[in-house]
């Protein structure tokens, strides 16, 4: 945790947040703080800035914390980048969920495809947004505070055909990662880095050849990692990475 | 599994291999082969090529594979890359073996550092190669054949003053991950794309100020993945897929 993020209604009418879960004891345990001391502390969707201790209480798991925080900074910046993910395993879906979230995404679309275990979409993780403590602990690590938005569209189909021609406005690139593609991301950018991208990444085993052609034939550009072949957490992870070194972010 | 992989003591001297393990059950479940088809299989450390599926016996766990293996590529390229680690724990660095060897690097040397957990030198996964099996799925994973070479270093500074000297002149560039480095891949490489690169990313935690000091004393140069924190994994594989960007792989 290298940022202490709490949302906005836990702020008090007297301006004071009042931690006694896992925050508390991270404050007390693992940061040594005393009354009178400052951390840095940020407000999910909100600005970053300083939390005064002003009382430490109890001990152990029910210790609370009482701090009052001052924004420093202003409201953080929108992520220039958008991801699709064929969905994959639950236990590999919360891990690419604070990958992403640590280097800064804005929407997450989970979609279904030829080659995603249909019993993936009633995992608990997707139900009553249960997989939000992972965005959370994505945006703690990298010290921000902008939660992506998490999308979930069960049918191929009318996501591409339907859904996708009311947002490609928003987008200078859409971008599919295949295998096959013939050309890497800087050979797509080219000399034109800025503006919004949309990038989509397969569930594990890949898009299946009628999904990327769907995609090719709603705008999208292949795009290659190269001659090896990804696993989706780690292509991600590298798309995005390459994607922030070609901006300049 | 998307290349099936057999040491080479493994294949016989009438030039057939015989599976009894996963490698049977997937070629027999998951590729529902017969006894004539052919499959891409390798010889880790060695060529790429063809398998031809002879014969198919018993069942289940138990059944037997025999394929007759014909190399079509040559060798496989040396990766370009070698890596050195702040030791993770162990159910991280097994994903972060199997991700950087899909990626491809030469050598990994997991090493200890001020924020390194002591008792991960002691995991069993460090033991008589138990990490092996990773390296193995990330070849798999990527259709690749070269397996890195990983060494453990227990101490830092007998690795950084006296280890290092002696591999310095296998490297054009050594980088050393940093949140505060000043500059990014592109900018530390310019033009200059060519040769091999030693890269060092800090354990969790990161580096402390006193082993960054003693990196860029033994010829380091300290490169930043932008304003974010990043977990060791996930900085690990966004520094290969962005030197891979650069380097045009």
């Amino acid at each position: 945790m290298n940022l202490l993020l709490f949302e906005s209604n836990e702020i008090k009418s007297d301006g004071t947040v009042s931690l006694q879960d896992r925050r508390s004891a991270h404050i007390i345990k693992i940061l040594g703080c005393k009354p009178g001391d400052t951390i840095r502390a940020g407000v999910i969707n909100g600005p970053v800035g300083t939390g005064e201790i002003l009382s430490i209480r109890g001990k152990g798991k029910n210790a609370e914390v009482v701090m009052r925080f001052s924004a420093t900074d202003g409201q953080p910046e929108h992520p220039a980048v958008d991801l699709i993910i064929g969905l994959v395993r639950p236990i590999m879906l919360k891990r690419v969920l604070a990958q992403v979230t640590s280097l800064g995404v804005g929407r997450i679309f989970l979609i279904n495809g030829n080659r995603v275990e249909k019993s993936f979409f009633n995992a608990s993780l997707l139900k009553d947004e249960n997989y939000r403590p992972y965005l959370v602990q994505g945006l703690e690590q990298a010290k921000y505070t902008r939660l992506p938005q998490v999308a979930i569209h069960k049918c191929f189909k009318p996501f591409i055909e339907d859904f996708i021609p009311t947002i490609t406005g928003d987008y200078q690139r859409m971008l599919v990662a295949h295998p096959g593609g013939s050309a890497d991301l800087k050979q797509r950018l080219e000399s034109n880095i800025k503006g919004r991208t949309l990038f989509a990444v397969g569930p594990e085993g890949g898009w299946v050849d009628y999904e990327v052609e769907k995609f090719i034939e709603h705008s999208f550009v292949p795009v290659s990692l190269g001659r090896r072949v990804l696993r989706t957490d780690t292509a991600v992870v590298a798309l995005l990475a390459q994607l922030m070194l070609l901006q300049g972010e």
